[in-house]
């Protein structure tokens, strides 16, 4: 975890990756939506494109110009952006949604977590954590 | 989810979320473990108290001691921290897992999004997205 936000640990990258979801893949459009300073984007997708998360294109020669697509690695933060959704709209805008997601059922759709080997949702006190430096090995009262 | 990340996007407030999950709830220890600069941690836990992510309890008088326990907010930011690893695991560590989750199923534990609504697990090209500033109002094709 801690490897993984190393890079994509800062506000910048993350809005990077969800504009490319949305459909921006251009520098000018990804920093109106996002408002970041141009030197501030222009470092963050650079450190997403060494980190193998999106990669670039040019889409013209004459003027040169590129735009950024996500790898397959890129494309496997969705489900982080949609945890970052899920609580801000829960905890932060009291149940609004600024942005609407729906489901392919019909219904708006919101994250569930299920165990991917035996399918069941997951509940609390569920998990065991081993492993990691100076493990305090406690089962994980959440 | 700019509002989310404005709170929890950078590396040390996740991480200090990581370690109260974990069940290291005092100063040192998580100084310790994450390797942040004092100032830095005590910034963030700050900032995670404003925001009613973790609250700090007074656990000793003479001399006054604190620990940091998180509250339901921040409970709720489990999926968020699960989908960090899982990215991290698959796509920094080449499958490789630093700390391993075990299911009460007995296996070990990934995690996989379903539909809230209907229980389908989530497929590529399933949501649509609505709202939004600017909104591209495309499919999201992943």
């Amino acid at each position: 975890m801690a490897d993984t936000l190393a890079i994509v640990g800062d506000r910048w990258s993350l809005l990077v990756v969800r504009e490319l979801v949305f459909g921006e893949h251009r520098f000018d459009g990804m920093q109106r939506r996002i408002g970041a300073a141009r030197d501030v984007l222009t470092s963050r997708l650079r450190k997403l494109e060494d980190a193998g998360v999106i990669e670039r294109r040019r889409y013209s020669d004459h003027p040169p110009r590129h735009e950024y697509l996500l790898t397959q690695a890129g494309r496997e933060l969705w489900p982080v952006l949609l945890a970052l959704k899920e609580w801000g709209d829960r905890n932060l805008n009291a149940g609004a949604e600024p942005v609407v997601l729906t489901h392919r059922c019909g219904d708006e759709f919101h994250p569930a977590l299920a165990c991917k080997a035996c399918g069941h949702p997951l509940d609390d006190d569920e998990l065991t954590i081993t492993g990691g430096t100076d493990p305090p090995a406690s089962p994980l009262g959440i």
